[in-house]
């Protein structure tokens, strides 16, 4: 079997558009006279991603046509797969204050300083029941929740929804060139890693078949057994904490991320693994993140895709193993390089139990509820909140500790 | 994804040769005047998996170059992937009353009813020298134990040289057709499944992804663990039980089924995998084997073959992980169905460690030697013979009981 790690999506190599050296000096200068368009903290991490390559073969935010076709096929209108748009709002004032063939400075918020240059290629706008067709192709789901609908209360429910909902009315489209990255890995720029980073290492391992771990929590032991079932049927596990903007009540990044660091630390071999973190806001469009989760590890060298239990997913909108299931259902791409090349390595949700004498899960677990451990997130957080202790068969004692010290200081200061 | 099975070996569907109804009875009245040719009891084990489709896409026993062929280049004659060769030796004075043209009936041990017709296409020899050339090129290992050679001492401690070495040197080809298979599974017929019933059976599952699960011991919780690591990221698993003659000191099939059968009742998801076994004398031609034992659940319909440590081998003549390894090293036909299409699920030796709290590999266990509980089955036996106990880390309590009983009565028997 040769080394050779799976192609990035859309098939002609990553696109990156970072800019270095002279030319970013040289760049950032002009930069600083161009027309100021200030952009959220979602699309400047959208922004990272495309620049970096991660969102191979996006090379900058989409058009309108690109945005309808997304929504609708799940494929670019090139006849590429993807799965969620990908579009930069921007305020009204601003908008009418830029034109077509306009190259504009793109500001994340907190600074005045340019993270990347636009060429403005379309101006667009969406309207509200265009944002609630988008809502109803990304996020509808078919769990317990979804029947509603969205428009009538799902802004208050579903964070991914009222995020769209919220944004504004215009939209830029066209390529963008990186000019400064900013801090976004919540004090911890050594986790960021770019595709092309990741593919060498992968490469220096001597990896090819490469698993991803998406996560937003600081590894429990059924994220462990996720991790460690890939492992034995990988070459390697890249380990991606999501280090952007999640729903209030999450774990913070840095706090998720010294977790995972003590796992690493005593319960996993640290050649076999490798932790990285991206700048990504979350969706919570469960199956269609869960692609997109897919997307932007075959860019970074990851041949498959660990799929959990409501990947993604939040409160009730989806079923349990929506996420799993949508992977049977994509378009086939008239190209071969346009397919999705990152399959997913489906595990139902783990847990101890105490007649396997260890983790397990509905696939490998014959015995009775009565003698697997399970416990929900939610539970946990109030347990350890209370300075109560959790169980070592659902989170490891060294990381407890951390969440422990975490609610107590959160407790103290909120 | 649509639930299609891995297709069988040699692109061109299953060669099944099984006479039914009145042909059957036809043939066998027929068979009763060909010519008596008496087979071993492995070539009775291959006879079987030829006329079933097990070892598609032959149709019958080797000619001389394929047996070359496939000794020095793992491909038949026409260029289809084959690692191991399936001769028919017989006696010389059989030998001499049979011409090229003819058909005889094939008669096995222990009985005058005929097995199977076949029609000689060649008569050939292999003298000692050629059997010598057979073994160094099958049974070579890279272990401590292969360096001094097959020639000097290994008929005495390999069992598969030995068996080679012992052969006739007088050999039929040519294709052959099942008269009567049989009691070749220890009385338990019900667990021979051919390639034609496990495909249904997987079918109506709606499996596609099938991983089989090679077995010639009793299922110890490593064994246990190998399987369920299979079950998490697989549609189902074949495990499969090796029912032909094994080397002296190796526990009996009608033990290890009993085994096996128990700790899936106690401790797996039915629904979740299927046992069977196979008639076939292991060879213990480690990484060699491995690769036979691909080629024959692909037939099968799985589409992943789970190797552990020192997968069909024997002493030290391989070296660990040498039949994961040889995976990596196969010809690549020219024809893409004559490609091996069942691809390896490598796993490394499992143990339990008490610092993991759970079964581990070398893979995802981090900790210290004495945090981890493994045994060899050597002294497994000798605790068990000696009407000692075993801890349930290593075996499970159920199973542990069956071969305390069982060496029990081997002890006051023999």
């Amino acid at each position: 079997m040769s080394n050779k790690l799976v192609e990035p999506h859309g098939g002609s190599g990553l696109s990156i558009s970072v800019l270095t050296g002279e030319a970013l000096d040289c760049e950032q200068k002009r930069a600083r006279s161009l027309p100021k368009v200030h952009i959220s903290h979602r699309a400047m991490g959208d922004l990272l991603m495309i620049c970096t390559g991660a969102f191979s073969p996006l090379r900058g935010f989409m058009t309108k046509e690109d945005w309808k076709s997304v929504c609708g096929e799940m494929l670019l209108t090139d006849g590429c797969f993807w799965p969620i748009p990908v579009t930069l709002d921007i305020a009204e004032a601003e908008f009418g204050s830029v034109s077509v063939g306009d190259e504009v400075a793109l500001i994340p918020p907190g600074t005045e300083e340019a993270a990347a240059e636009m060429t403005i290629t379309e101006k667009f706008v969406l309207d509200s029941s265009e944002k609630g067709y988008e809502c109803e192709c990304v996020f509808r789901g078919h769990g317990k929740d979804s029947l509603t609908g969205f428009r009538e209360n799902a802004l208050e429910r579903h964070p991914g929804v009222k995020m769209v909902l919220q944004q504004h009315d215009h939209y830029l489209a066209g390529p963008i060139r990186l000019l400064n990255s900013g801090d976004v890995m919540s004090g911890r720029p050594d986790l960021f890693l770019t595709p092309q980073q990741t593919r060498t290492i992968f490469t220096e391992r001597n990896w090819s078949n490469v698993a991803a771990l998406q996560l937003r929590n600081p590894m429990h032991r059924s994220h462990e057994y996720l991790c460690k079932t890939a492992l034995e049927v990988c070459d390697g596990v890249l380990i991606h904490s999501l280090a952007g903007r999640l729903k209030p009540g999450d774990i913070p990044a840095n706090v998720r991320i010294r977790c995972i660091d003590k796992l690493i630390e005593k319960y996993f071999v640290p050649r076999n693994v490798i932790h990285a973190a991206y700048p990504l806001d979350m969706r919570y469009a469960g199956p269609r993140e869960a692609l997109l989760h897919a997307v932007f590890r075959q860019n970074h060298g990851c041949s498959k895709m660990i799929i959990g239990r409501d990947h993604a997913g939040v409160g009730k909108f989806y079923t349990e193993y929506e996420a799993q299931e949508i992977f049977d259902r994509i378009p086939t791409p008239k190209k071969e390089g346009y397919a999705l090349k990152c399959t997913p390595l489906k595990i139902d949700m783990a847990f101890y139990c105490t007649k396997c004498d260890g983790m397990a899960t509905s696939r490998t677990c014959p015995h009775e509820e009565q003698f697997q451990i399970t416990i929900s997130g939610t539970r946990v957080r109030e347990i350890l909140s209370g300075g109560g202790s959790v169980s070592p068969k659902l989170i490891r004692p060294e990381i407890a500790e951390i969440l422990e010290k975490y609610y107590q200081n959160e407790n103290l200061g909120a």
